[in-house]
């Protein structure tokens, strides 16, 4: 018996005027996902607790069987684990930005002009970089996608307990990091961080990358400005948890990092935006593949595109990828056999809002033994009178490892 | 006001094809039960969380308002208190099997034989022992049903930090005890049971009892062989939790033994025997002679033969017991007077798995003042339609003292 997992992200949705009082879910034509609706058990569910907005990474690792009050020190750790660095628990982490100062030592622009290219190179110098006085502090820095970065600073008595560099928009100075709570190791990680951030400023405003993007007019990324700081948890492998072989199926490096964080395989697709331009159809047949031909009885799969529509407030994009994930994705996963399949959202995305919301998501369950209800829609509306009533994102993997027959008993 | 909580040990079930897709519960005719759900509020009800296989211990344990987590230390402790023992917080108790051994200590026969008469003998022979060193530990064995006992070591120093004893597999000699814990006390443990053990060879190989077996060509009970070790927990007594007068009818041991835990009286019954041949009729005589005269405001019942009918996959015994269940014990229930009732299991036992699943089990409350819901049937797919939604087993007891008006206050 396999088990999947499939979070399209940030589906769930308020009533639209627009849309006649129904929910992107309600309008779309979803004949797949009813039909999952039809054949399965319902409900809703809270992947953190009710009203709570979640992240999509706090969705995510709560939904995986961890608690996030306790594993989510900050997104540092998940976005270093993302781009592929093998974090260490003790690790202290941050999301960077290239972004650009000038003389005066004013961010003129917090994204390097949006920088695409090379930024590994940067990075190479970056990491030559030794602090006076903290020799022993080993200092790692990578390239994300476009301006981003991670770094990492590993060594002993540091402390997450500082601020952010980042002045949050342009026309400041680089903010002083400060120690935000009144211990050796604050101190020491703030003092280190405030002289780091100098330093990359020295090491790359004559870098020959950056005179040369001055030259054709772009701003150089001449300094780098660490933010979302986390101490890197210590946490127990997915696989060791449940007892299982998993793997992840995923767009972004955030989800992408949570599930290298919590041990599970990473299967990269082609074509793979993490947008509404996604290649669906490559991320099926991977899903699809290494459901019928792989060791994995597990599969994490993240579908991002109704996410970026929702933050965008785009009504017709979100309900049209709606369509294509059902028309695409769903109408194959259905045919799977011996296979428990758990059709849900990590949160709301509501157009309205154009961000998260606390709104509960609905969620169909298709397996052999379910208990099959009366809900035929799969949609925000229909599903709290199904079956499953209303559940919480930490009891999915439970309920899961139960119908796959994965589940020890506890007690006699 | 009296309040029942009546557990059809396994009742719970999924869909079978052989039943038209329906559950053992859908499919039995069950007029009376489907008349407490017209009559009553209905939901379900995961007795210790959602998708959590429970033991009937652990069921048990948290319906009664206990956290398992921390209470179920291991069965030892509960079968103990099961066949009468007087347990101590801080006792180590184990349940024990009477094996046969060769003369190479090789475990024949992990029952003797299914030995079922006269191992009080050997018990009494046993509870002589004093192992050389540990003089201070009290070693009390006492017999249970068939070729079981149970054991406790009463003293200072001791610790539930140690493993099994029981080879499970004929073939090999009894496991040695090892410390699973690097304490002082883990290992003054481990090395008493490993001559505990050693030491009821001694002293039962020659017993008269065995020697007429072996004449006689039966395998004998030549040594006992612990496990399920735990650590007697200290525990509020019910009466004192809920400022109530508690009573127990059950069938089984382990269900005894943690009624007695909880400071419960135990009403027997004759002619219970926890199978699908028990005397209906006299367990529904003893209730409702019991509510109706006795001073007990609450009781708990449990009647074990759906559970039996799951663990042996056998479908038209559990529908038929379901059956005889509705109709010799729910129709007299539910005359009761001044009385709320509430039907449920402690967990599901499909057929198809043949022994306890996580899905969660209907749960019906009938009484005054009750929100009556649109429920008209008990089963597993209607019941989550009801007013009750999805609650667990943790919840039971308050809700109970809730509708009895003997819950205080919690603020003003």
């Amino acid at each position: 018996m396999k088990g999947i997992i499939l979070i399209m992200d940030g589906i769930g949705d308020r009533p639209l005027k627009e849309l006649d009082n129904k929910t992107p879910l309600q309008a779309a034509n979803t004949p797949n996902m009813d039909l999952m609706a039809e054949n399965g058990i319902n409900g809703i569910m809270d992947s953190i607790q009710p009203g709570i907005r979640p992240g999509s990474d706090t969705a995510h690792i709560s939904i995986l069987g961890y608690n996030p009050h306790e594993v989510y020190t900050g997104r540092g750790p998940f976005e270093a684990s993302g781009v592929g660095l093998d974090v260490i628990p003790g690790d202290i982490a941050f999301r960077c930005n290239f972004s650009t100062v000038n003389d005066d030592y004013i961010v003129t622009d917090r994204r390097a002009g949006r920088i695409r290219d090379n930024t590994a190179d940067l990075i190479a110098k970056l990491n030559e970089i030794v602090i006076k006085d903290y020799e022993d502090v080993k200092i790692i820095f990578k390239e994300s996608t476009g301006h981003r970065a991670v770094l990492i600073l590993r060594g002993k008595g540091l402390s997450d307990k500082v601020s952010d560099a980042d002045p949050k928009k342009e026309g400041k100075s680089p903010k002083e990091v400060i120690a935000i709570e009144d211990t050796k190791e604050a101190r020491k990680t703030s003092d280190l961080l405030n002289k780091l951030v100098r330093k990359t400023y020295e090491v790359l405003k004559d870098h020959p990358l950056n005179l040369k993007r001055i030259e054709e007019g772009e701003p150089p990324a001449n300094i780098i400005i660490p933010r979302g700081v986390g101490l890197v948890p210590k946490v127990e492998s997915l696989n060791k948890k449940y007892n299982i072989n998993s793997a992840c199926i995923a767009e972004t490096g955030l989800i992408m990092g949570i599930a290298r964080f919590a041990g599970m395989e990473i299967i990269e697709v082609d074509g793979a935006t993490g947008g509404i331009d996604t290649n669906l159809d490559n991320i099926t047949e991977t899903i699809v593949n290494n459901v019928n031909n792989s060791d994995h009885d597990f599969f994490l799969i993240n579908i991002d595109g109704a996410d970026e529509a929702g933050h965008d407030g785009n009504t017709k994009e979100k309900v049209e990828f709606i369509e294509k994930v059902d028309k695409v994705v769903i109408s194959k996963l259905i045919q799977l056999k011996d296979c428990v399949i758990i059709l849900t959202a990590d949160h709301s995305t509501p157009i309205s809002l154009m961000d998260h919301s606390g709104d509960p998501v609905p969620l169909v369950i298709n397996g052999p033994g379910i208990r099959i209800d009366n809900v035929k829609s799969f949609n925000e509306i229909d599903a709290p009178s199904g079956g499953l009533n209303r559940i919480r994102g930490s009891d999915i993997m439970n309920i899961l490892m139960d119908l796959m027959n994965k589940a020890p008993k506890f007690g006699a």
